[in-house]
């Protein structure tokens, strides 16, 4: 039985759900930063799911990166599935630009979150529904 | 046409040839290091890739996370596009042990690249064409 990690519930914010995965926003306002978790249980590697999740899991992917990376106008996406921490597996999709906060290194470890305004994570929690809603099943 | 970026032809020794990728070793004794490149001009992101293309770089990619988890007997594997100094596309595929130099945390800047000792380098590409020899088209 899927349960979201407590630490991913903790730090994120809920946007909707695809076919495939849950999608969450990370709550740090220094990027853009979605993160898939596909909702199947005991999973820690991408190539522990079957052939037909593989698939969902790359069209949602690709899906996710392509529109954040119009929506945000990004100069790079950074797609990765670490999980030192948090072993559910979970694919961090992070629109970078070149005057980030981290730029040109990957976002982990480099500075600390910076806490969002509710205007402005309520604002990207729409835009991001809106952008989505093809393929977001619920939201 | 496509041709492989000299900063990872520096970095990287050549292991061989997937259907779509270029398989590299990245020169770090930290960490077995693994990198994918799609052998297609001017790609930057996983989405610019035409359908049958990411088809194949899925395949590709859970073949050599799957076969270096075994390989390397991995706790967690660490797969990443990221690209933000190198922008030619191309996968990491890291293979991490609680062990390790930086874990948990990513390799990115953590520590420096340790270099390999001529025998444990041939060694490393033998143990990985050797492992990965059913999809390597050359070597």
């Amino acid at each position: 039985m899927f349960q979201l990690h407590p630490q991913l519930s903790n730090d994120c914010e809920h946007i909707g759900r695809f076919e495939l995965c849950e999608l969450l926003l990370m709550r740090d306002a220094n990027y853009p930063w979605c993160i898939l978790v596909p909702a199947r249980a005991d999973i820690t590697e991408i190539h522990q799911l079957d052939e037909s999740d593989r698939l969902l899991l790359m069209r949602e992917s690709n899906y996710l990166a392509e529109t954040m990376a119009k929506l945000f106008t990004a100069d790079k996406m950074n797609i990765a599935a670490l999980g030192n921490v948090v072993p559910q597996l979970h694919i961090h999709h992070i629109a970078r630009h070149r005057n980030d906060a981290s730029w040109p290194a990957p976002v982990w470890g480099k500075v600390p979150a910076r806490a969002y305004t509710l205007e402005t994570l309520a604002r990207t929690v729409m835009q991001l529904r809106e952008a989505l809603r093809v393929h977001l099943k619920s939201a």
